[in-house]
């Protein structure tokens, strides 16, 4: 019997034999040598070696990914908050009224310290009309349209252009050691799945993220689902262990995150019986991304910190173990 | 490049050419030949051709089935319901009380018109009486313990075994032709996963399902989620294009149910705008299973009948169309 994952690129068109790591020797090319990279490896070696007290059977092998400064940047705001304040700004024409509206005005002056004085409930109130409203096929659209066309505004790149080579090379790997990889993100899971399955090689129904209520509609025979304005899964902090419940139906063997919104989904991947891996990326590099970590207004890194010590779970120091950030300086790479 | 499904047994250890349609001379020996199986022969062979103008790239070939009397049988009522009233047998050493507290009284007495005239608010009561206040970890422990030696009342078997050889075919099948089957069921999520991922072949996260909400609780360092007495999703009817979206972002190109609660599903799916493949499973073999549909107390199926008869979808007579109903009826066959 022959098996592998229908998302996973094999490195032959040969059945690979289960004792040769898929990708061993030639995987994360990005990464520096180092006991990071090691001990990447070494876990993966041993997981997936059926003479390994620690082996891990194919469907047990479970990889959770956060996304923001996980996988792709986060800075200087979650890169979902600049498509809701594009939205607000493509919105504004059929809305008059809101020049004279908070938070609306804010955004449209671009006023952001007016804006973050309407606080949680002005910033609720955007994602709300940003977000929902509109049929899911409509979101979509509106998504995919604008990560086609929008930019970051200080790299003036594409945001699908900010994410992190190494990483995209470990979800690779893990795929390629038969590994099934979901993202659990705080961000929203319909604004994810329009391009995250093409950008990162993880197919939508391995993406886990927030989530707001939907409606269904026959809507005359043309049937619709319909977004509304309430919360249905804040998946971050506490919320990821139950979105990996709710998606997966089983703990992690590994989990990667950059924050303290991260601490409870590798908390509850320490606790597989199984043998498990718990990797934080620490975002080290002022140079090439950023320089954050306790004190950050975005994905701060603090209690994550400490207990990742405490615990001896990896740190990946950007600056020192990745050779490249972005997939595009790789032609810069000699 | 060479891609398959991991959950897939494929035919061969060979790489298969995408023109072979995997599995056809020999897919679904359990059918009879006819013009049921001939249509689900067709649409394979017709969206894996990539010379056709209906071919569907692997990721985009969903197939989402019903659960009860759909993959296995749901008579007398649903084997879920059985499972709720073996716990309540067995949880009553630890409730002396409910000897004189409805519904418990119904169900410790045998006294289904009883239990019956409790209605919804008794039945929910049962439910979650049964379905929450332990963890998660311990609902699986009680879900797979029930599975592995609870017997169904009338055919005295374990109820693992009253699932359908043709339809664990169909399901094989079209693993093997790169679609990705999902459970999409009424049923519960966390009652399903604990066994249905050996007895179906369908990895644990692409089994859908109603669901309770739960919390998480670090408790000490021991990471739970427990199981709380509130809906979250009941996945039928109008839930289940709800529930697909939630868990898999796309619409399938093929659907197969049972009944009315089937129907909203099937629409969903027709609604794609790829080609699209709608089954109902239609009760007819009083002798080997059951016969039931329009009036039927569980799985009725009316408007889904006159929709199908009305749209061309398929349907699938048991009687006439299957060789055997049960997997261990294939000893018997030549």
């Amino acid at each position: 019997m022959f098996s592998c994952s229908s998302e996973t690129e094999k490195i032959s068109d040969e059945p690979t034999n289960s004792r040769e790591i898929a990708g061993a020797g030639t995987a994360l090319p990005s990464w520096n040598e180092g006991s990071t990279k090691q001990a990447i490896l070494d876990f993966v070696e041993d997981v997936t070696n059926p003479q390994s007290a620690n082996y891990i059977e194919p469907k047990d092998r479970i990889a959770t990914f956060d996304n923001d400064g996980t996988l792709w940047s986060e800075q200087p705001v979650y890169f979902q908050f600049f498509f809701a304040i594009d939205r607000i700004k493509a919105m504004a024409t059929d809305h008059p009224e809101w020049k004279d509206q908070q938070p609306y005005k804010a955004i449209l002056e671009n006023d952001m310290p007016a804006l973050m004085e309407q606080g949680m409930a002005g910033l609720l109130k955007v994602v709300m009309t940003t977000h929902a409203g509109m049929t899911t096929d409509e979101f979509e659209k509106i998504v995919s349209d604008w990560v086609a066309t929008a930019k970051h505004p200080t790299k003036n790149r594409p945001y699908t252009d900010l994410i992190y080579q190494p990483m995209l090379e470990l979800v690779k790997y893990l795929q390629q050691n038969d590994f099934k990889v979901f993202i659990v993100s705080g961000g929203g899971i319909d604004f994810m799945r329009p391009w995250a399955e093409d950008v990162y090689g993880i197919p939508k129904d391995r993406i886990v993220g927030s989530s707001i209520k939907t409606e269904y509609d026959y809507n005359d025979g043309q049937p619709i689902i319909k977004r509304l304005p309430e919360i249905d899964l804040i998946d971050d902090k506490e919320g990821k262990p139950i979105g990996i419940h709710r998606y997966i139906g089983r703990k992690p063997v590994f989990a990667a995150g950059n924050s303290d919104g991260d601490l409870q989904m590798l908390r509850w991947t320490a606790a597989n019986s199984a043998k498990s891996f718990k990797l934080f990326v620490h975002h080290t590099d002022e140079a090439r991304e950023w320089a954050y970590d306790r004190d950050s207004h975005i994905g701060a890194f603090d209690k994550g910190w400490d207990e990742a010590k405490e615990k001896g779970w990896t740190l990946v120091d950007m600056k020192e173990d990745w050779k490249v950030i972005y997939p595009y300086e790789l032609d810069s790479v000699d």
